[in-house]
């Protein structure tokens, strides 16, 4: 049984579960919130007024907030867990780090998926940005095919943990691992990341085949294109293929792109179903990640300049105008092609290791 | 518009909607049946007494038989397609053997899945055996995630179409690829037919998870640990591990582990509700050739001597009286692992290569 402490920065669906999951597994957590009255409750209730409402949270979880973190809180804990979305973890990752020991910090695990809008930056180069290199390097990923809404029930999930460093991810996995928990360690955070943001992009894509009424064999079809696709942009950006085979690849992407709980795959359930992206997102009632990280995407895949038509099917449907049905018969009637070309060569991730000084890729 | 002369031998689901989309894109298509009823109403009704009921079948198809197609009328083809349970196979490649001429014979399209149980052979070893290693060497094989009822609707499907000879599998490809059907070529034949046979398998286990009433992150994460197992499996018998990521791999072990149309997962569905094997077999009405395959296939494992937990469990579960119950406490308490493990070294595809006089693979 792990007993560690742990700070949660972030209070939505995901940091809340995983404060439940380690809370209940022995740690002893802190959970973050800029929102008082989440922090009260918490407290008091063992409840959260916004998310995963009907859940009673373990009494081994103290909230805090709304003021940021001490740096007396932050030196005495073992593990900080960011579930914060990456277009607000640079702002957060920059207060963190002057809290920071950089010679004796807590674990740093990252659960945050998706790409920089601005600067096409992954987390890994936020951090390296903001916390310096060292950090980076031994910051953890965790991904995987984990609803919140399971995670609280102690369904069995099972999740990718990516370190640049093996050892940390080693010890990322033994605070998160329980029965019911299953981590497996991986050693390719980029490629890891990659699938995080483009799985979503790819859920709007598989809404769209089923809000047209495409059956089983369209959306199997489609969804491995789509991990090709993945893969080829992934591979020719510098990750190991065998990372796209993973919990954290096809799991979460599978998931993503058969529940009709996935809010990507919602938005693009409606698209397919004739309604306009302004109405979906005003209707929607919370964000749908695939819609922003598909303007991120589409600018990696066009400096790694491979093929990529699934994607960018789906960004020419929700930011050039184009017709449903004109891009789904133009995808269809495309050239026949091989299964596989993976792309080889220098790419950019050669460029991200020798900002974090390493010579060779770890993976 | 590809218009072929097509024999197909084998009329159950699969052989009839590849025969009605071949026959609907233009070929001129036998199509081979031993029973004379299937033969006269296809030929006078367009329709079949068993399987598609309701689908009123190509004018372009005729149908032959009960007696075995003659020298003559193979002669004459352009392709041979097989769609033939694989413990039928030998049998009949052995009567089609003496009708083909080593030097001049048609195209040999196969898409069965599985492995001959008595002799764990795959179906490219027993094309080498009963028709000689030339044929084996320019066979096609073609599978996906394509369920018969969708192909006859048109419903866009997508396949893997593999040969260890490029040029035969582009042809095939070339032969069945249309918007609606789209082929992808692969030149990993071997991993294709062990993806085609690990589904099954897996199939059983999803079912068995859902049938315990396990949720979407567990199911998620069973589909994405059978993948990497049976990617284990297979780069350890020699496979390339991004065929695994193909169509015939992730497409179709997708589609046959998350559909209560296959009846793999319902076997497994119906043993996670507590039913007997004994008991589910009678009372199918069909066959579920994963309980078969799991045989050949844990003998595969066990000769290449990788860990394989899910099937293993399959197994014992199907024939070693386990209790599901406790099999499954078992498999979630396993030692926390590395995402993946990929065996290298002399493989049992180098034998059948050296059979096939092939000093390199393909892939």
């Amino acid at each position: 049984m792990s007993s560690e402490k742990v700070l949660v920065l972030g209070s939505g669906n995901f940091g809340l579960c995983l404060a439940d999951h380690l809370a209940d597994a022995g740690s002893t957590v802190l959970l973050y919130s800029r929102s008082l009255e989440a922090v009260e409750l918490m407290n008091k209730e063992h409840r959260n007024p916004k998310y995963l409402r009907d859940h009673l949270f373990s009494s081994n979880i103290t909230a805090i907030g709304p003021e940021f973190p001490t740096k007396d809180v932050v030196s005495k804990m073992d593990v900080l867990l960011f579930a914060i979305p990456t277009q607000n973890l640079r702002k957060v990752l920059k207060d963190m780090s002057s809290l920071l020991d950089p010679d004796n910090h807590p674990l740093m695990i990252f659960v945050n998926k998706g790409i920089e809008t601005d600067t096409q930056a992954l987390t890994l180069e936020i951090i390296a940005d903001e916390c310096g290199t060292e950090i980076a390097k031994t910051s953890v990923f965790l991904s995987g095919p984990s609803f919140a809404k399971e995670i609280i029930k102690r369904q069995p999930t099972q999740v990718s943990v990516a370190s640049l460093s093996i050892t940390h991810a080693d010890r990322a996995a033994e605070v998160f691992h329980q029965p019911w928990f299953r981590c497996y360690t991986n050693n390719d955070p980029i490629g890891v990341e990659l699938c995080g943001a483009g799985k979503n992009v790819y859920a709007l894509a598989a809404g769209v085949a089923a809000g047209l009424g495409f059956e089983n064999n369209a959306r199997a079809g489609l969804i491995t294109r789509s991990l090709a696709e993945m893969t080829r942009v992934g591979v020719a950006f510098g990750a190991s293929p065998i990372t796209f085979l993973s919990l954290a690849g096809v799991g979460d992407l599978m998931l993503t792109c058969t529940s009709e709980n996935s809010r990507n795959f919602t938005v693009g359930y409606r698209l397919g179903k004739g309604e306009s992206l302004e109405h979906i997102l005003e209707t929607l009632g919370s964000v749908a990640e695939g819609v922003t990280t598909a303007k991120g995407y589409k600018k990696i895949i066009d400096k790694v300049g491979v093929q990529a038509p699934v994607a960018n099917a789906v960004y020419s449907v929700l930011y050039e105008g184009a017709v449903i049905k004109d891009v789904v018969e133009g995808m269809l009637n495309r050239p026949r092609v091989v299964e596989h070309d993976l792309p080889l060569g220098r790419s950019p991730v050669d460029d991200l290791l020798s900002k974090l000084r390493l010579s060779t890729r770890p993976w």
